[in-house]
């Protein structure tokens, strides 16, 4: 298990000078974002991991499958996403990515940070059958390129607006239909910590995890609460025994430090990198 | 199943103008709050309520029972929880209250709205079974007294700082060893609607449930997420297959509308009162 930085941690610095950094702190893989590698060009991006000798541990993020409400304007809104969802799995493929992590959307028509409009759908069990659906298409799509969907519960803060899978029992539920080289899960500490079938869930889920993230849970929550995300041990979540837990279900991937936090960001990316470095010998890997 | 007004939705009426409030708008049961009980009297309130012919449908609350960590000072912290639910229970005795909500606690030391602090323990675990530890306490204490615990599980979101019981499967688990008329659950909308077990824990349940509370899960919420709760309708949850299943349960109790918000709290309470019952109408009760 080797620490991996997850670029938006470091969102100021771009793909360029967040391969810079890793290197020069002796990381061994990156976690990228699909809008930065944009930004920098596909290739390009390909190109100064590969010559770094960095895996990448992830790609962020494909999803928002449940865009669409019912009807004909809902079916476009799907196969928009659906195709997005293609690319997505392309880039990851041509980046080498270890997975695509899959935020896989809320309730249809809600929007975040945007108040309700009369465009929401309240039906969750739909939009849940939704990323079910989508998963179907996408699977084998991801497959045949070699690149793995994982799958991400996020907190049931998200449930409204980013994420309608909200435990990591109802991602592995997801996964199992298909062949774990295509389905897989994330673990991320910050959204599952307070679950109490935390535990039986990731020894079941084995080698579906396809990730595993960590940073801690802050409190109290700020303002907005996607920015709720700390460096870790600034906040409540005990991670030895849960890195102790993705160990034992047999799990040997990077461990992503993804960070949402306006302090980190306002930060020197150099003086981030270094103290999730400690931090994460101090408190995440157990003793 | 019948209205009822939690009073913390009307927060500025003391106990005498939310009785008043529940007779004027034709309501037949009211949920209290220990400390305006105790601002009115407990003996007058228990008055009033009976001489206006409500019923009590729920006091809250008691709990908090993981106030203290390990050690000496946590066996102190402890037996003081015990002893001030000892005082809830018996408050809601003389009330006549059909349940004493029981909102457990979150982690040791973490307290709501403040930073953290050295004294945070952050073991999830062990302040888990410091609630099963005090309700194997209190549920003979209020079994004896004919009242019943309702264990309330508060959305994830409050794990750290209020409740570590963050689903209703958790909170029913915990019921189990004690006869029903001892301890039940809490069905609050606001908490349980993201669960993807929901409907089978509800239907699991089933006797269980002490007390159905409702109210709308704000988006985006505010800036304090305790104030998230909206009148119903108002967000994003879809309340009618949620009553339909309770009542399927085999609930026969009150519905409690129980709303913590800035915008509510400013209007005035009559008005407060008629959105409800039209809220209720509309989007609580199935069609």
């Amino acid at each position: 298990m080797s620490l991996s930085l997850n670029q938006w941690t470091t969102r100021r610095w771009t793909v360029a000078e967040a391969v810079d950094g890793c290197v020069r702190h002796g990381l061994e893989a990156i976690g990228l974002w699909r809008q930065e590698v944009a930004q920098q060009g596909l290739a390009e991006s390909a190109k100064l991991v590969r010559e770094a000798g960095l895996r990448v541990s992830s790609l962020c993020r494909g999803g928002f499958l449940t865009a669409g409400g019912p009807g004909e304007d809902g079916r476009r809104a799907f196969a928009a996403a659906l195709e997005d969802n293609r690319r997505a799995v392309d880039e990851a493929a041509e980046l080498g990515a270890a997975c695509l992590v899959m935020v896989v959307g809320g309730l249809p028509g809600v929007v975040p940070g945007e108040p309700l409009s009369g465009a929401v759908s309240k039906d969750l069990a739909a939009a849940r059958e939704r990323v079910a659906e989508g998963l179907a298409v996408l699977a084998p799509y991801a497959g045949e390129r070699g690149v793995k969907l994982a799958l991400e519960p996020l907190h049931p803060v998200y449930c409204a607006d980013r994420a309608v899978i909200s435990t990591l029992e109802q991602a592995v539920d997801l996964s199992l239909p298909y062949p774990v080289e295509q389905v897989g899960v994330v673990v991320d500490t910050f959204h599952v910590w307070w679950d109490p079938r935390l535990f039986e869930q990731i020894a079941r889920a084995g080698e579906r995890i396809a990730s595993y993230q960590v940073c801690d849970f802050l409190h109290p929550l700020p303002a907005d609460v996607l920015l709720g995300r700390g460096m870790m041990g600034d906040g409540v979540i005990d991670f030895a025994p849960i890195t102790r837990a993705v160990l034992a279900a047999g799990y040997t991937g990077d461990v992503e430090v993804e960070i949402f936090n306006a302090d980190v960001w306002a930060a020197d990316p150099d003086e981030v990198l270094a103290t999730m470095k400690a931090r994460y010998a101090e408190v995440v890997v157990p003793s």
